[in-house]
């Protein structure tokens, strides 16, 4: 190849060689990257769109570019790969918008779906026009035929609304759609019958991520499910670091805050085009988070969060008008904030005992949202405790050499064979070319070392064991899990003591939880029904590797379960149920919070639960049993 | 005097000639105007304010001035009086804040105060710091108190407030004031007890003046009364004009709203200034107005007001935080619309009918509020039948030669002494030289004209009469009322034939109205107990020439009774009693009216009514018999 250029594509961190004057879009389908297209590189749809960090290093913006790009994202670097040509070395970053089959983090069960109640409900009217003998102003006209004809009574209308009603009632020939949010306020009124356009976004506002769910609250269809990385993240991965940037500066917390309702008017953009919907027809959003994202959404001081004694401003759930923050959906709609439970136990973690019911049985469940930081829950319809522990990134992808979110190319299950020298077999998101490990694969990879003598109880590489998998270079040991050649990266996949250790210590901080919460409320291993596993990496995680490795209680794998992103769920369900939403503010109070960090049992806990599974092993009599069979 | 210069006060238009190096306070008392002063003009106080529009008329502003005005004051021209020397001739405008006596226009009777229970309460609690066994959030900690102690319920927190909270209770110790609106929502908490700061403001929107009432809620005491001419009149002086001006374009009517907002502020500073209290503490307000003011206040479009069938955008109360509006009140308290009756009926005009409670008795009354637009009420307990004629602006000072508004110096009573060559004697408001008529004068003067034989029933001058205040140049004939040796303007005040036809006008409007009234529902004389007169000439009206000038049904003049700004005294009411506020919306669901724009009758009974009292004498026995008595 005559003077081949490197072309770097992120987040996929994948490297491809190619000719100068091949275009992005070609040069990824070479690295094995599916772009967005819908007329095949042809330059007529759009849809390709990527951003170039170097403008010099691609030839310039062609006319055909400028009619596809917004001047915000030409600005920003936007192209279109298919119509951007290579001249030198070139990065390209691949936004959400343009990947194919990224979106793993929807999965949620639609079947448990309440009935359809939703807060938003359309009306479909025919007026009579005013006459000098019938001069009714024109809301009460609106408000007297909605009282006659479906029994709403003593309507208020937002002022907003009211502005625009005489206008809109004349030129839609007194032929409208009336928007109503909990029989009490009209919050828009529409030209003709708009009654099958009735939306709404359940929002789950992560640490890391950002997922929005557009809603059909006319069916309780999920339309499209969007995410983005929080853009906080640039103020820190955690949301410790991020209030203490803030700390008592409402400058800063205003920085915060307007962050977070730009990036979630871009998930809201991004799920309105893919369902071919306008936003100005998604009258209300469900909002979930943890309590500090709950308050940099709401533009709370979160200082005390972080202090002891912990305290949110409020727990309750809170309404505000979308125009007030600037989201963009119906300015004249509602947001809903499902309440908290407590300082570390916010409105995600409430969501994620909602949509699992575990509240609603009288048999005892486990439940556990894992994260950087992870809520468990223990009870049943007669009481229920919970507490949060600060299980850090490293299921997240970070803090681990090679550790990646879950999104295409990421490997997300890990097995090893110990009579193949150590071979290892693994699944990737999207069955691409693996990039590096995500949340489940480090599960598995943790309970596969130890089950097969690699790594010891510590966690410690056993260096004298002959394979080539296993390697030390200047002291560190690491596992290769990919080798280089089968990579999408063109390096090694590896997995290194450090790792390891992180690992172990995401793993101690959940089950030390699990484990004190079971002791408070005096419940024994047989005592549980079953133990629920939320979470973005829920779905993928393997029940008996989970056992092995020592993150969850030992109980029999089919009482493990997994609920997915169950928080999204929850809000969702909020979304289309006042029954539900009611539901969730009964919960917020009944649910009682334990502080681990005042608790003297969790020290020797997290420490003993540093061991895999545990220092002491009878509490792990079935993972016992098993390591004795495999010997 | 050497070099004396000439100084001209406005609005008074009176002029003074002083010495150079004359301080503008001097120059004042010389002039016979009073300004405002707490220090006898020492340049202590700060309130011997005037705007001087040519700066260089006058020596520099002193470091003593720098202190007592805001910067938008400097560089809007304003002085102090006492500090500003003069050093060449100027004209110096009095604003409103610094004359004396010319609040003429407070005049309303405190003893029909409602008992105090108004929307807005303030409760002084307090409260135990957060501790790990008591991490209740900061606004639970709050509301629980709140309910603990007074029993308030399901207390919801603004948004605004909830940003503030943790700070605020960390520094005031957690000792403070919780203001809640409606025993619904908390819209403010202040460090400290600040309990006997609860204001609230009672606001009429007039066509021609903007009249604001400062009210102590805690003691129903009104602080202060504040008024400015409607910045709106540069677009039309009644509001036809404006909403001609406005149409359909939402440019325009912002316009109008935003120069209203503005002139409403200005009213709110003064009343906030005059009683020495911070408009944070003005935590609601209650406004009435007429129907196009009500739009234009709450930006609703107007336009269908003004064309048949003449419907408003709604009737019913409206509430609207003050920040969505500008208004510089709390940001997070109440703006609270009275309801309206219909297009031409206004809030103004049902908050007369509130206050004169003519619909709790079964005596039947007529009620009519006078201005550019009259509204009548005629009814009782039973039924409440309502109509609006337009009256024009005669009575408000407009159209009429000398005409004024009712401020110091204008000739507010008016008789003529037969015996002595038309002698005319005459009573100013604050006893100031004479400056012109306003509208109680006028009346006077067409019944005095007209007993004295000085005009005829036609209200044309009888031009044969001998006299010399009657005189005709270039074929306009003029009685004078003052000569100039007396007036402040320096000329003769008088009263043309032009002037004697535009008063015949209105006067023709209302009493047409009246009548149409009575005749609808069958109402004879001497069926009614009472005929009200609100607005704001009403208190200084001579009942019986009223009557002789045919202004308003002849009943026995004790029937004849003067309500003041009755439409201020309403809103008053319902600023500081909710029950008020139910009674408001009552009354616009319960008052039928009666469109005069298609009454067949209409016509000939304007006609009729042009002559003076009536040209059917027998509708007035009583003015027919004085005229006999008189000869």
């Amino acid at each position: 190849m005559q003077n081949p250029i490197t072309v770097l594509f992120e987040p996929y961190g994948r490297r491809v060689k190619v000719k100068i004057g091949t275009s992005i879009f070609e040069a990824a389908r070479r690295a094995g990257i599916k772009l967005r297209s819908g007329c095949g590189g042809k330059g007529l749809c759009g849809k390709c769109k990527v951003i170039i960090a170097d403008k010099k290093a691609v030839e310039n913006l062609t006319e055909a570019e400028r009619s596809h790009l917004s001047l915000e994202e030409i600005n920003a670097g936007y192209r279109l790969a298919c119509l951007t040509i290579l001249k030198t070395d070139a990065t390209v970053m691949v936004p959400e918008e343009s990947r194919v089959g990224a979106l793993k983090i929807q999965a949620f069960g639609e079947e448990l779906l309440p009935p359809l109640d939703p807060a938003v409900k359309k009306y479909y009217i025919t007026l009579t026009e005013p006459t000098l003998s019938d001069a009714k102003p024109d809301m009460e006209r609106v408000v007297s035929m909605l009282e006659r004809n479906y029994g709403l009574k003593g309507l208020k209308m937002e002022i907003g609304v009211l502005r625009e009603l005489p206008r809109l009632l004349r030129k839609a020939n007194w032929k409208v759609t009336v928007t109503v949010l909990n029989d009490e306020r009209i919050i828009a009124v529409e030209g003709g019958n708009t009654t099958d356009k009735l939306l709404g976004l359940a929002l789950d506002l992560g640490t890391s991520k950002i997922v929005g769910c557009l809603v059909d609250l006319n069916e309780g269809k999920t339309l499209a499910v969007s995410f983005i990385e929080n853009p906080q993240i640039l103020y820190g991965e955690d949301v410790i670091s991020r209030i203490t940037f803030v700390s008592d500066n409402r400058g800063k917390l205003k920085i915060l805050h307007k962050q977070l309702i730009d990036g979630i008017n871009e998930v809201i953009n991004h799920a309105c085009a893919h369902a071919g919907a306008s936003h100005r027809n998604v009258y209300e959003a469900v909002v979930v988070g943890n309590t500090a994202m709950h308050h940099f959404f709401l533009g709370l001081p979160v200082k005390n969060v972080a202090v002891s004694p912990f305290t949110p401003v409020l727990r309750k759930p809170v309404n505000v008008k979308p125009r007030e923050m600037g989201l963009r959906i119906h300015p004249e709609g509602n947001i809903h904030a499902l309440p908290l439970i407590a300082g570390f136990v916010g409105a995600d973690a409430l969501a994620d005992a909602l949509s699992s019911r575990i509240s609603e049985s009288k048999e005892l469940s486990l439940l556990l949202d894992v994260g950087t930081n992870t809520e468990i829950f223990l009870g049943n319809s007669e009481d229920m405790l919970s507490c949060s522990c600060a299980s850090g990134p490293a299921f997240e992808g970070s803090h681990v050499k090679h550790g990646m979110k879950a999104i295409t190319g990421a490997i997300e299950k890990v097995s090893i064979n110990p009579d193949s020298d150590f071979d290892v077999t693994y699944e990737t998101i999207g069955e691409a070319a693996p990039l590096g490990l995500c949340g489940s694969a480090m599960v598995d990879v943790l309970a596969e070392l130890f089950k097969w003598g690699i790594i010891n109880n510590r966690g410690r590489f056993n260096v004298k064991l002959k394979t080539p998998r296993l390697r030390t270079f200047d002291g560190n040991t690491e596992f290769v899990i990919v080798w280089k050649d089968e990579s999408g990266t063109g390096r090694d996949i590896t997995v290194t003591q450090k790792d390891i250790n992180e690992i172990q210590l995401a793993k101690a901080a959940v089950f030390a939880g699990c484990w004190i919460l079971m002791k408070r409320k005096n419940v024994q291993l047989n005592d549980l029904h079953q133990v629920l596993i939320a979470g973005s990496f829920g779905s993928y995680i393997n029940p008996e590797n989970a056992k092995i490795a020592g993150l969850v209680p030992d109980v029999a794998t089919e009482k493990i379960k997994f609920v997915g992103n169950a928080a999204l769920s929850g809000a969702k369900m909020a979304l289309i149920s006042k029954e539900e939403r009611k539901k969730a503010e009964e919960l917020s109070k009944k649910i009682r919070y334990l502080e681990l960090a005042t608790d003297n049992d969790f020290p020797i806990e997290f420490a003993d639960a540093m061991f895999i599974p545990h220092k002491n092993l009878s509490r792990f009599p079935r993972v016992k049993n098993k390591l004795k069979i495999l010997g």
